[in-house]
């Protein structure tokens, strides 16, 4: 029978990230690119992982009392142009289709976001206060159309998301809900993908097109750039009054109420990958992992079948609490199975061959260390348990261990250029101007990530009298 | 404080469908009309149905080996040209994107389907036997560009849908998975939806372009309409031919591999609500509520505490184990909350005032057949629990005597002509030609909905041999 040949990562992660990362998303098979230019396809093994953070956040969206629902992919290009902030922040991306409707020459956009399809529909639904809170999010597809180089998960022209769009009868509610939802990010992010993160608020350069405020989760990259992985947007306002969207309070008197929208995409994965992989692959946090462990057992041809009926009672007996997969590709090598859920980043393997079935034990071996441990059978699944929430914290607390290692305080100019320079991510003051904001991405390359804190003293960069604390850094 | 009012459903079901249809799908919230033309807004009521049918076919996916992924939204119109027949099948109602790159003129269609662009990757994928049976599904958006008048769930430019693509080393485990399909959405239909279907296969004039044959499941709806509901088509080896798939066999040999597709759509919602509704609003079968029961406190100003606090310990039961609402808006009439309920089809409804706390008790209401039933408080879970089995069966054995009733034999021209002007669907004997099937359609405005079996005889229409047994009535 013929061995089928499969190539491991041929780059080391700190050599050539980039090239690394490309491997990894690809031989791992959590996507692909397509023939279809900027767009990437999510295979099983990924879309896997998008789905255990969509069960995730199903039941944070229904604890809060957010409802799914489901919007047109199409915007007419009139809706679009309401908000005249907005339109402008996103005609640039914007994908249009001919219309084949021969009465009417509107361009329709394929959705980069949905305020403007939405809050036209808001506008006929809601009515009274009693309405109020009113809180949908919509599972969705969208599409920006990039031009910078594609990359999986990270950059391409279309991508998967949640976008959550709620409606409030106060600024103080709508505040402290867009807060609320940052704060489930951060969570999300640290407690499932055990990705640590920045939290603040984005300077009006980099906040959302049509927002009052943004907030943002960003995660480091271990070559010191920021990943923005999560935004909540405060959008006052400006839109309820731009598409007539109004409500009768309790005295009967019209009112317009206020918005915030926020939304995660499948860049999370991207970020995951980037962050815990390693040389040998991929390596996933037990928690989003859509196989926990995989079985293999060491075949020789007189005891195969005895092996394989021990791996099988294991199966069956841990099947019923995690994701167990049992490798039973007989004509495979043992070694290459191993590496093949090694490359996949499944946080445990459990080894099986005769002279372990002889001792009544299995072997345990941890992906994100590599440590080995012999475990007598009947406490295989006390010890596989155990293990798991082992690796999930090891991996979140190395990966803060890393983050901080990359926050750098700065106090001039010099400091602050011999940072970025060291692909450190910046925490200075900052005195807020746009115009000091745009000379430390020329003369960098930085970009803010966000505001972490009022402050005083001076701007790290043009001693200008500071307003707040801020991270600057390189970004994806 | 200001009552709210709303308005039920104002046609009687059996005077105007059409009417009653777009009133109750947009009453009960289930879905609306968008500012987009052709295309709807799935509202959480109607969405939370859709999450219901992804929840039972994924739980069938998975059982099956299907994993899921998700495939660009764009394919490039040399991938849709590859299948010729394909391509001329889909070509009118293919929404165009403006490509914004500058090196390429080439056209991006909205996906109609995604064989093409499936199956350009399959070719990469796919190598040796090993890799077969190769299965994958996805959830997404489709676009069609309907030019006929839109109708919520049923006839939209953009609609919801799963589409499973499969690939086989040989024609037999190929047709014989073609049908495990048509057979796994019959279940989906009748044991979820309560809604018996005809199961057959389609002409060759109504199969899928490109496809060797489609199989179908067909509900009927109270005007004697066909909805179709569901399809699986053997692709037979001719887009694996176009595509390039080939895979090396276990003398490797290079073999070209046998391909089926299947799909559901948020149409089967339509189909729901049109024949289980009546002139109250919505009527859900049990398994596919999102909400199954809704308990309603009948409110007085001296006992209002009690009767909310009695009320509670009811939901707090109940709600281990089913899906239900706790109706405390005080504001409404409970005769207002009724209505609301009933129109928006909640199997059961559970009233409580303080005489029936006082007996102990509590008023259940089937919503199929309004009737009430007194149960002691502590006989309620278990009696909820037989009510909803005892609705689920009770509307499929209606809507199964309903199509049954709905169903006639026909031996002659007049006879058929006859039958479909009274709406019904007919069964007969049919020659399968191309010109019988064409002339039937001009003379009743009948299509052929599905073929039964091998038949002898004549055909019903034009009196020549006949080959097959075969449904034939109007259609949506």
């Amino acid at each position: 029978m013929a061995k089928e040949s499969k190539e491991g990562i041929t780059v080391k992660k700190n050599e050539n990230l980039s090239e690394w990362y490309n491997q990894v998303v690809q031989k791992a098979e959590l996507a692909d690119y397509s023939a279809v230019k900027g767009c990437m396809v999510i295979r099983p093994h990924g879309y896997a992982i998008w789905e255990k953070i969509q069960e995730y956040f199903n039941q944070v969206l229904k604890i809060n009392n957010v409802k799914n629902a489901y919007f047109p992919l199409f915007i007419p290009e009139s809706f679009f142009k309401k908000e005249a902030e907005h339109a402008e922040g996103f005609s640039p991306e914007v994908a249009w289709i001919e219309n084949k409707d021969k009465d009417t020459k509107e361009r329709l956009a394929v959705r980069p976001t949905s305020e403007t399809v939405m809050y036209d529909s808001y506008s006929r639904w809601i009515r009274s206060w009693r309405d109020l809170p009113f809180k949908i999010n919509q599972w969705a597809n969208v599409v920006r159309w990039e031009t910078k180089a594609t990359k999986l998960f990270l950059r391409t022209r279309e991508f998967l998301w949640q976008e959550g769009h709620c409606v409030y009868a106060t600024e103080e509610e709508c505040d402290k809900e867009t807060q609320l939802w940052i704060e489930e990010y951060r969570k999300l992010s640290e407690d499932l993908l055990a990705t640590p993160v920045l939290v603040g608020k984005k300077t009006d350069t980099e906040k959302f097109s049509g927002a009052d405020y943004t907030l943002t989760i960003e995660s480091i990259m271990p070559d010191g750039k920021a990943l923005q992985a999560g935004t909540s947007h405060n959008l006052g306002q400006s839109f309820a009054k731009s598409f007539g969207i109004s409500f009768l309070d309790e005295n009967s008197k019209k009112q317009t109420p206020w918005q915030n929208s926020w939304g995660v995409s499948t860049r999370l994965i991207g970020g995951l990958v980037m962050l815990h992989g390693d040389d040998k692959g991929l390596v996933l946090p037990p928690r989003i992992a859509p196989i926990q462990g995989a079985i293999v057992p060491i075949f020789f041809e007189k005891t195969k079948k005895e092996t394989l009926n021990e791996a099988k009672k294991i199966y069956n007996t841990l099947i019923k609490n995690f994701d167990i997969e049992l490798d039973d590709r007989e004509y495979q090598s043992a070694g290459w199975r191993f590496s093949d859920w090694e490359l996949k980043g499944v946080p445990i393997r459990i080894e099986l061959g005769p002279k372990d079935i002889e001792k009544q034990q299995a072997v345990l071996v941890r992906r994100d260390t590599g440590k080995k441990e012999f475990v007598k059978l009947k406490d295989v699944p006390k010890r596989f348990e155990e293990l798991l929430e082992e690796i999930q914290d090891n991996l979140l607390n190395n990966a803060k261990e890393q983050m901080k290692s990359q926050i750098t305080d700065v106090n001039n100019q010099k400091e602050l250029a011999k940072a970025i320079k060291e692909n450190k991510v910046v925490r200075m003051n900052f005195c807020g101007t746009r115009e000091c904001e745009e000379k430390i991405k020329e003369d960098t390359s930085a970009t803010s990530r966000c505001i972490i804190k009022k402050s005083k003293g001076n701007c790290a960069n043009c001693s200008g009298e500071a307003k707040e604390q801020i991270y600057f850094s390189k970004s994806y």
